[in-house]
């Protein structure tokens, strides 16, 4: 297979930072691939991508270990690996580390593409700011891989900004909704029970940090639903058998029903904020504040929509490979 | 580890239909343990459980192999089996199969209760009745142990009641949510990125047919929050960390923090209807009606409570045993 | 897939006890099929086959947790799972545990069929008397399958069963070593490294009692060799590229070359023999004698035989399914 | 854990050619650390090592795509992976690939030894030349990582060295025996049936090119001989249960018994020799002949002693890990 570096470079900088309303700290996300290519071509061996870290202020995350922020791994980590817990940046619990899941992901696009199977993403939420409407995989290719907020809708865009600047400026954060769709899935992936299309996705989606929830198709509204409502009638369109629409998202039984795989994603406010904290003195165990200083992303939704991608594009290509569809 | 039969036979129990809201179909769920116990001891050789299926009418779902049911797995079992699936109850995408599911999370049950490690869960609502109080894990193991709703509020139950009854008359069914708590976790179970304690329990849940959404702690509510609002601040109580609130479900980073492990289930409405529905004649390509007989759930989630438990049971015992804290 | 019921049948018996040689012990090993099986053929659900222990005198083996038999796992099972381990017959370490590897390996041994691979094996010695022949596939589904020895060479058989029957009168027991040949393996099997052919082969030869080694090709004879005696050369045999030999047995970088998999596995000598065996009194911790009554295999090799290509048939089924030969 | 870095150095250096009986290749073999290493630490998280290649001549490598090497895995590597495979150097074939196990091998050795177990192992035989003394893991930590043929008695130093000279004067290559001995190792490491020591070590031998074959204790000696012989009696050494030999290879049903887990490792001749060889022109499928240009290993035995130790020394941690020795 070839690898098209040019595609790899393009999702890395999806993932970077937006001016305004990302974090201004710089990397550049260089993408070192230390084995598995040849002249620009997979050999067939493990295919190593390595991310260095550049832009690293290490000294101020130092206090979080006795200090821990609430709403991050640092209580964890450290009740969990002691001391040689490496806090910097958060250490393996930082967002950083989803680098190279859009770094791997990137691969497994371009080999999913060679089976017809697309994926993409948009942001349909941040804060308050909702894009009701429903949107094809047309919209995510074209309007939202080029607009900083990742909204598939033109019109939303500056609501969705104004929130995160928003919350900003009050030394806050804002969570949001990540919708994703995978297109051109034939019947038959996932397997019954245990490894299904949707346990995998899900399992593979709590790897990024911040996201709390996921639904499929109708998801949580499917539980206020009739049966009559809810199941998707069989239609024939252009002698395919399909759905008359997608509540199911496009999973039954666990097995892809052919129609596309489409779900939500909740993305929790980013939990270092600039407002004073509550949290608790490790060393005396008592109540403490805090206030952390630096500057974060105020919103990581946007950012995440290259993620969710990547990751689901991972998953169905091992899907894939499992269902005899990629060998 | 010495087994209890009777919390056995108690939890197949939990899970069996109940009179007039559940299918009048009667399976007794009896547990033949083929290997792996001698003199009610686990021997430490592998346990095996079988459930045998006695009350089949396996004749009326020959029909579907042809006329798939609309939000059944009969489209997509017959697209990846052919014409080995045995269509029979739904074959190996039966609701049934998860009575193998309750009965193992049994067995973890009790090995979790020797470390502390309690798993409940309840009808938190069904269609459009909600039970909006917040529960503590004591509500669930006496209240929603002993109604047929599975509700931890009593006042809630002939409303829940009211709803399920109301969809089988009009030949319809209905959805639900199911919420469950996991109380004396120890603070470090789970493994950073891709085995994360959200992680792990995701995939396990969609293996319950019906699953269609999982949320921890705020989960899709955490996307609209402020991060001020979402974190939650460390505390002291009588000596030990705690955090003031727990929007974050007991997990940060992937890992256990301490805090009760809290989540939210989305139950579709049973596929099953009466009415009558649009399906495709796979031979003939063509659309046609289908109507289904037989007797079924008109609400599934009061009897995927004790499932849900089940299979959360099941992931903290493998969970705990990685960690250490079981051996 | 249609099953051949009858060749599971005929694959149990090969693996029973010969009268005069093997154990007086009787159990008629019945495979009752519990689930993954309609109307004789797999539904594509898990298959679950079960064979039942009948003939069992459980009384004699209360002694070995406290007195452990020399070359049996009594003692590491006891320090293992303590009082909980089921010592009858030798629990979970019993060698009738095998019963379920040809159960499996007769259905694997169907599935490979149809792909036009063969796995067959025979006794190449039994204590001192060896037979030195080659034999190729044929011999070993001829005469290895019509004898009691499973010997290849019609004229070692007496010898073979003398060298049994004298170990048997004297009190002791014999061991041997198992040759098996897999045929019609397409080039490319295997993945480097961590899952080699040779690796994923010995892995489970391992799980059958009594094995202590295996070899590969010329195995432990290469140690001794020069590489231009080692090296197998590549010729052109009626248009295809073969070796001139096979030294390498069949692998070449852990991939099949697309000769045939050879192997060879020692058997050790059964452990229970019923001549006096110095031990240890676990109570007393002191040193003290045993003599085990009851009626053992003198040599389990013959038996073994069948063990041997029904793992062997196991594992190329994975690696067939994971090669994408079989989907 | 604090990881002593020049331990690791070490051992690498133990894997490189000899100056005289190996290949005048020049690789420095340094070893990167990519990630999980903070102030000589491991921090709990993933540790990426990193050798480069550096000294490479990958032009001739390119005939060898037409024209395969006898007993190299040009042949099979090319039908499994095509135009794709790199075939420099042997791409991922390469023995080169074995750095990385000492690498790794290194930092297992050390979470090992904390816990009291050592892994070591020696030049048994080369070609003809047999070290036919049984050694104890104090030779093997001494006299066999203090010469360059990594053989455990002084007095065949020489002769090995002579052997492996004469090899490469005739323009040939020489196999021999890795002796493996692991020391210290509790009772109940393993799990019983597919999961045992010696499936897991052998497994893993496998993964090191060369190895054709590996037997535990007596080996395939116990094909030959009684029950009465074979089994190791049990007796009180110093209060302690041991056994008074150890022809079971300290596992007994596929579970360390505490004795010393022991093991031999049998290695070709290295595949490329310099004499002409036969084989075949892929394209023409023409037979021709073959020369090797290039210096390779005449023998490659005293190097895998330090790769042997490595993959035993993994595949002890992690069974240590998952036996809750190590957590």
């Amino acid at each position: 297979m070839v690898l098209d570096l040019r595609l790899l470079r393009e999702e890395m900088d999806l993932r970077r930072p937006a001016p305004g309303i990302g974090t201004p700290r710089h990397e550049d996300d260089e993408v070192e691939i230390l084995s598995g290519v040849k002249d620009g071509m997979a050999t067939g061996g493990a295919l190593t991508m390595f991310v260095r870290n550049r832009d690293r202020d290490s000294d101020k995350y130092k206090q979080f270990r006795d200090k821990p922020r609430p709403g991050h791994a640092d209580q964890t980590a450290v009740a969990k690996y002691g001391e040689c817990h490496d806090i910097r940046g958060g250490g393996q619990f930082s967002g950083r580390m989803t680098a190279a899941l859009v770094a791997g992901g990137s691969i497994a696009k371009q080999l999913l593409a060679e089976h017809g199977i697309v994926v993409a993403a948009y942001t349909e939420s941040i804060g308050k700011v909702v894009d009701a409407r429903r949107h094809g995989i047309r919209d995510m290719l074209s309007i939202a891989r080029c607009n900083d907020l990742r909204a598939a809708s033109e019109d939303v865009i500056e609501a969705m900004r104004e929130e995160i600047l928003t919350a900003r400026e009050e030394g806050d954060s804002v969570g949001g909704v990540v919708h994703c769709l995978i297109d051109g899935v034939p019947v038959g992936l996932g397997e019954p029970f245990f490894d299904t299309v949707e346990g995998e996705l899900a399992k593979m989606m709590f790897a990024i940090p911040a996201v709390k929830g996921i639904e499929f198709g109708a998801g949580f509204r499917a539980a206020a639903m009739r049966g009559s409502e809810h199941n998707d009638p069989f239609v024939v369109v252009q002698g395919r058998l399909r759905t008359a629409k997608n509540d199911a998202g496009g999973v039954l039984g666990g097995i892809s029903n052919g129609m596309p795989i489409e779900f939500r994603i909740a993305i929790k406010p980013t939990a270092s904020i600039a407002k004073e904290q509550r949290t608790v003195d490790l060393k005396k165990m008592e109540e403490t504040s805090l206030t952390i200083e630096g500057r974060h992303d105020p919103c990581i939704a946007p950012r995440a929509v290259a993620v969710v991608e990547a990751a689901a594009a991972l998953v169905m290509a091992d899907l894939s490979i499992r269902g005899g569809i990629i060998d």
